[in-house]
């Protein structure tokens, strides 16, 4: 195996594909990269059996082959080298691996590809496109409600709800919910499936780019795949039962409040200096009187007090939440101003945002002491 | 006590007060920062008992007093607050004080100033003034060098030494050493002493700013201070004796080479990617015919090999060198080029700067098998 390539096509394709090496030592071919160089093309794989990662990159092939390489070490000598190409050439019989680029020189030891656990591309049940904006705000705007407990899979999970004119995401860690929804043409079936937040975060890291671009979708009963430019990735799906997350959605609320992003964002991030020292890291809301007055308290440190202009459409309320529910989604909002609405202290809020129906989120209240 | 003060002055101080607030959980009242308002000037101080810290303020004092707040939460609670003033009241009954700015207001539990161990400026035995940039080269260049190693406490030490016309700065690990020399004018005294090189770093990121300034430096037997702007900083100094390091610099060298910095630089970069995965961080450097051949090895991994044009005047020599203590002090060389001036592969290295004798880098090679 020997071929020439660009140094800086091959460490961007490196680094793509090393989001899918294992980091936990199972086996070591999996903490690899796959390199087979044919037909002037390079490419490059790597999988911890639940993600695994195909790129293609240019080059000039002058002897086809295969090959694995440790990740962690090839990543980073083919960035550091000092010359625009990389010459590289396997050793077959001392079965190291020769690089170069101008002066300088480095072997690395090589794991025989036979080992490696080659990705099939998924032939799906069903495919259809989505530019990579659309997919990119289904994603931002939901995996952060995802859980982080891997007692219940199903919440570590988007749910991906495929309609005939739209695609609907929906992320939930049982006490907070984001649903965001999407017109995509050209759709003419219905499909409900769990994809891991892992690969729906690295996805959304791969797409930021100016060059507008089209992401296929293909999907089978246990995998899904995403594929765009030179890249492939495919995931297994979470198995279980999602549940019915419309029905956590109020219908209508008693009050609704007008407030400005980015002063309120500044008010929760103060009143976090004292609410995250608490055990359920509480923010109590009092609206009233075209204000809100945000507070916490922890008797051991002291507490924080601020004011708001809020305009308050209904009932005054005073209700409690989880202060980082609350950032989390201050950081997505877009739209100079936003909703907060409210039925009473114990019943689920919806915060949306200005002029975008497509978005909703859905934030359970927490009991304070004085409300029980 | 009660005082309204500018808030970007009142976080200014605090930041710097709060290098010396203790981490360590040994008494509550040293994770505090005190506060003392009189006179229309704030008076902030900090210590873990090694270090002291005093830092004044300008502020309108309404109430003259004193008090001591956690140095976490007041640093957090003052920088995010929303105002351009902040206005601080202590309630004495209830030992909470009032931080109001804007429509913000925060209460926090504080300590009596009675319990803080209150740094009183040393008087020394001798006082000097040197300029700022000078005291930051001299510190930039050497700390680097000490040891981390608590056991031995001399070395993790600066060793300052006082001429008559010069302040030379020397620090080593007992593995290399680098020396720094500076004229200063106006010292009519001699003296020997250890600084800890942890103090010396803090007062090297304290005093970067484009304006230049005087720090007068004042010690007695035991302590030394740094005095410049409204910063007072004062320190122990390390018992114990030095060892001669002027023995350790050889007189002269058989070998010196011209080498570029910038291009040295990368390539040892690129070396210690393998060389930092042995034992002993080993690149050796082979000096011939006009370049030098830089390699390292790790038989479990692979290894590096790189050529780089060196001027060699003397004769050829290859030598190995802890790859971390070449790259270490490649970060401070200014000079386009530099030299390394060598004996044998047993004998100490030195490293100077081009057009600059006042520092001087002296290392130990390491034996290699091959040579043994």
């Amino acid at each position: 195996m020997k071929f020439i390539c660009k140094r800086t096509d091959l460490v961007q394709s490196i680094q793509t594909v090393s989001k899918a090496v294992s980091s936990k030592n199972q086996n070591p071919i999996l903490s690899g990269i796959y390199i087979k160089a044919e037909n002037n093309t390079l490419e490059l794989q790597a999988t911890d059996y639940e993600i695994g990662i195909i790129c293609k990159v240019e080059a000039q092939v002058e002897e086809p082959g295969n090959i694995v390489l440790s990740g962690k070490y090839i990543q980073e000598v083919i960035r550091k080298l000092p010359g625009v190409n990389v010459e590289f050439e396997y050793d077959k019989q001392e079965k190291i691996s020769h690089i170069k680029s101008n002066r300088s020189h480095f072997t690395l030891l090589s794991m025989s590809a036979d080992d490696f656990p080659i990705i099939h591309k998924i032939a799906g049940d069903y495919e259809f496109k989505i530019m990579d904006n659309i997919l990119r705000e289904l994603i931002s705007r939901t995996t952060f409600s995802c859980s982080n407990e891997e007692a219940r899979p199903v919440f570590t999970g988007c749910l991906m709800e495929i309609n005939e004119s739209s695609v609907i995401m929906a992320a939930t860690d049982t006490k907070r919910l984001a649903v965001q929804s999407k017109i995509v043409e050209g759709i003419d079936t219905q499909r409900k499936m769990i994809i891991p937040s892992k690969i729906l975060n690295e996805i959304q890291k791969l797409l930021i780019s100016d060059m507008p671009r089209t992401v296929n979708i293909n999907y089978s009963t246990s995998q899904i795949s995403f594929e765009f430019d030179n890249t492939y990735i495919s995931s297994r799906l979470i198995d279980g039962q999602y549940p019915d997350y419309h029905r956590v959605i109020p219908n209508d609320f008693s009050t609704r409040i007008k407030l400005n992003t980015e002063e309120f964002r500044a008010v929760v991030d103060r009143i976090a200096l004292i609410s995250r020292t608490n055990d359920y890291n509480i923010a109590t809301m009092e609206f009233a009187n075209g204000m809100v007055r945000i507070t916490s308290n922890n008797p051991e440190i002291g507490n924080a007090d601020e004011s708001l202009a809020a305009e308050i459409d209904g009932e005054d309320i005073t209700i409690s939440f989880n202060a980082d529910y609350i950032s989390d989604v201050l950081k997505i909002i877009e739209s100079k101003e936003f909703y907060i609405s409210l039925n009473n202290s114990l019943s689920p809020a919806a915060i949306r945002m200005m002029d975008d129906e497509s978005f909703t989120y859905v934030i359970t209240p927490v009991r304070t002491m004085d409300k029980q």
